[in-house]
């Protein structure tokens, strides 16, 4: 038995899951689940992220209103079903999307015993980067607090910890013992540890610990991290769930019942107190800690992101397979070594599709990927296709090297109307920023996996991968000549990238300014880039807009990828370079 | 001389031009031409439409300091070179982007003798549909009114009058003489007169004549149609625009000086007055009230709005001409009529591509159409590169076929890049909605003019457009046999669009209610169509979001366009039919 009998006891269960966007009838299974994990680990409240019933984001599905409605269902059946499943007892916060007559709501429930105890409607509403909340969801002004096992505890979501004079000050003017805070939370690389930082100050402001509970997996182009995490009053880390993997993060905690009784108007807000048990859990033996998880490596972050993505994308749109096309060079090796990490060689179909340009050692370390790795290997040539588009049409220079880079695309997705495997398209983010590449030809795919990683992080991630096979004693799946070579497009004799486009090093730094840094022509000289550097990288990509948007959607690692969120005009006079 | 010497005359002139996103030279040029028109009509005020100086709707730039700065430099350049033009005596109001300490800003100043003599920041920000504004600008709450000759003119911008509670209420408690409403609103089909309407309540609110200047032309996926007009204090239209045309609309106004003085804090505004000058001008004999223009007929207005938003495409887009595949069937045939509408048959270039599946029909028909407008026409067979990648990769059914479309697409782009033409899509918004196309295949191109017209209306506007062009003594461009045939991919022996989809008058109105009208399952069956009907065109809805993603932009003439403000997840295991 415990000593301090005194302080009410709960056991706290984090669920990181990996919820699909629209799959109610999944995404309620996957919360009996998880509420079945926790109740057999003897949790008293199970907390679901952000949205978790319809996924996260539901997009224009928000403005559906069977949509909303079907999701109110799937909530008061998921109430039912929890009983049903002998997890009655069980306090569940579950985010779904609700609708009232101020119009849709992102949501989260408390439910027990069959019903819903409470409801909270998220208060603020994110509308930059990938988010676009305001134009869906209309704000929330009420503040549930419950009391269960004589705690008070309070329920915010994702976004009103991240600004200012939201909800967590009134919980904090109001008194509650224990924040859950809900969260459909993108990856994002270098980060550094905002999340903990962050969760750790509005704990402080709440005068409460704080529980974080984070979505986990690929949806579209974002990718949920989970980093689910506990942090005390005084923000101490108490518990943290591993990144990238679905997760129970099971807590027991010692929590001083306030006896809080604050309520109705407080710091703008409708504070509304509920009771579902007064009387504290009788004391019992707590669970040991749970080990708490340190945040990866960059690399390993970044490639655990990226095939976190790519096997979510692959699975939840029912495909079984993947093909790409194997040219030698080091995208498409480090496509194919995520690919392999993602859905397991037997899945992937990696073609070699050599034109009378391409080199002897492209073929062979083309082929030496495929023995490396175990993966589907075929050659395809073009020549004959290329040759009668070049004859028929009379193409010379740029229009014969996009035929090319067209045979090659077409291959593919011939290869996946036969067969069913999705295509994935090679391209990295260097290229995608200055438009090196050919629309409808290696653009050509239904995911990109490294479409936000710069051409030197891809170098840098194939090392990486190599070393941690050489750590784990099997054999580094990137032949070190893909890596070492310099990189070539063989669209003609002797072609290389360097020809058309700066030195890579040169280039990523530019660009992660240009793009990532928001800076301008001026700024850019100023920090020391060249004139002419400056002016031929920009014009590269103030020109490129229309073949980025036409790109398929891959995961986004940085807050700046090409996609979704980031909309830049096509029919676009402005020349960055051309002003001083 | 006037007979009621005590009012106040203005002539005031309403600049309803066309700008490009971005290019402020080019913009600060034309504002400089058109005011130069004003002031050689004897105008006093000329009004530019909402952020003509940037163009409109600029994203993602409005973000970038380095642009936000380059447009307020250009502005005040601008004020200095209407002095040159022998302009500074004119009062001149120009929509621009401007930035201050809080953010962007959706910003319109008046300029006049070389200076900016009065700011105003748009308070009422759209975040629904088309518009983004909320994610990019700061709102504004200083409510400028300048004399200008004795009279108290105001200065809002667009969504400021479709709000409740915003300026105008403001400006009618202050008191004005005259409201400008400066605009970048969009064509949207069948709105009835909802502008005028709209414009009419807002006079009455602030009690004054409102004079509304809208931008005119294509950038992107929209079209602005102009329909700028002035409307009495007691809602008489006095003046009206036509539609689709860059139009100087210039009209003597009779305004009573009210004298008013309201300032300060007003209805949530902060009221600033400037005086540029208190003396009324002269007595003087004023203009024939221009012609008030009648709003176009259906057809025509569509007709107008797509021919707008190809020719400003291929335009500002730096394009000479257009290539297009012309199959026989009516989508290609009115997509052709279009280009040859909107840039001339000089710069279109039609390319008939038969496989063994093509009809002799088809062939013949796409003749006739080149016969009959004047454009060139080739034939390109594709035969040999489908019998290549047919026999090398060992294709049959779904994948025979879409590589018929591919390589059709192929030879397009290699046409395109080979020559410099533009590749227009000639898809409908009927195939994009059910998703019945070939992705890289006839979805290849970087403008789709028929995007978001449904397949009945594609009929409708043929037989309209050889009607209009009977009326006019001029040949039909339209073949007859185009338009009665049974429609057809042709890419198996004897295939019919009817034996993929339902009858496409009632598929058009299933997809009208499901897109347009976002009416659920339920509200379907309810509207008295068949569950099978329902069942089947929905699930091709819900499966089709990738390949709409996909598409090339297209001028967009409903609120519900397939384009870049819709957004419905990919990965989405939401189906609309599977509810009751």
């Amino acid at each position: 038995m415990r000593d301090d009998e005194g302080m009410p006891q709960l056991r706290l269960a984090l669920a990181q899951v990996d919820a699909c966007v629209g799959d109610l009838a999944g995404n309620a299974d996957l919360v009996v689940e998880w509420t079945r994990k926790g109740v057999q680990s003897g949790a008293h409240l199970v907390v679901f992220p952000e949205m978790v019933l319809t996924g996260y984001p539901v997009e224009d599905l928000a403005l559906r209103e069977s949509f909303a409605a079907a999701s109110r269902r799937a909530l008061d059946a998921l109430a039912g079903r929890l009983v049903d499943a002998g997890c009655g007892d069980a306090v569940v916060v579950v985010g779904y999307l609700d609708r009232d007559a101020a119009g849709p709501r992102n949501a989260a429930a408390v439910l027990h015993g069959g019903g819903v105890v409470a409801r909270y409607h998220k208060h603020h509403l994110p509308n930059y980067g990938v988010f676009d909340e305001f134009r869906y969801f209309v704000p929330g002004d009420e503040l549930p607090i419950v009391r269960v096992r004589g705690l008070d505890l309070g329920v915010v979501i994702c976004e009103d910890i991240w600004q200012d004079g939201g909800p967590i000050a009134a919980l904090g003017e109001a008194g509650v013992d224990l924040v859950l805070c809900v969260n459909g939370s993108p990856y994002e690389r270098s980060k550094d540890d905002v999340r903990r930082e962050l969760v750790a100050r509005r704990a402080a402001e709440a005068r409460a610990p704080m529980a974080y509970v984070n979505l986990v997996g690929g949806q579209d182009e974002l990718v949920f991290d989970g980093d689910s995490l506990v942090v005390s009053a005084d923000g101490e880390l108490l518990a943290r769930a591993p990144q990238f993997v679905e997760h129970l993060l099971v807590l027991d905690m010692d929590l001083p019942a306030g006896g809080h009784t604050g309520s109705g108007p407080i710091g703008g807000f409708d504070v509304r107190r509920a009771v579902l048990s007064e009387q504290a859990s009788a004391a019992y033996e707590p669970l040991p800690a749970p080990p708490v998880a340190e945040p990866l490596p960059d690399e390993a972050e970044v490639w655990s992101a990226l095939v976190t993505g790519l096997r979510d994308y692959v699975q939840k749109n029912g495909f079984k397979s993947v093909v790409l096309g194997l040219s030698g060079g080091i995208d498409s090796a480090v496509v194919a070594a995520l690919a392999v990490d993602a859905v397991g060689a037997a899945a992937v179909h990696g073609v070699s599709m050599p034109s009378q340009y391409s080199s002897e050692h492209s073929r062979g370390d083309a082929a030496e990927l495929a023995r490396r790795t175990g993966l589907h290997f075929s050659v395809q040539p073009i020549a004959d296709q290329v040759r009668v588009f070049v004859e028929q049409l009379g193409l010379t220079g740029l229009a014969e090297e996009n035929i090319q880079a067209r045979c090659r695309g077409m291959t593919l997705m011939a290869l996946s109307n036969q067969h069913g495997h999705l295509v994935l398209a090679t391209g990295n983010k260097t290229e995608l920023a200055v438009g090196y590449s050919t629309i409808y030809g290696d653009a050509v795919g239904g995911y990109a996996p490294i479409k936000d990683v710069p051409k030197t992080l891809v170098w840098q991630l194939a090392r990486w991968r190599n070393a941690e096979a050489e750590k784990r004693g099997e054999a580094p799946p990137i032949p070190e000549n893909s890596i070492s070579k310099p990189p070539s497009a063989e669209l003609r004799p002797g072609q290389l990238d360097a020809d058309s486009l700066p030195d890579y090093e040169l280039l990523d730094d530019v660009l992660d300014d240009y793009v990532e840094g928001d800076r301008g022509y001026a700024d850019l000289l100023e920090a020391g880039f060249a004139p002419e550097l400056v002016e031929r990288v920009l014009r590269m990509v103030d020109l490129a807009e229309y073949k980025r948007r036409q790109y398929p959607p891959g995961p986004k690692i940085t807050f700046k990828a090409f996609g979704r969120d980031r909309r830049l005009p096509i029919t676009n006079g402005w020349r960055e370079h051309a002003v001083g």
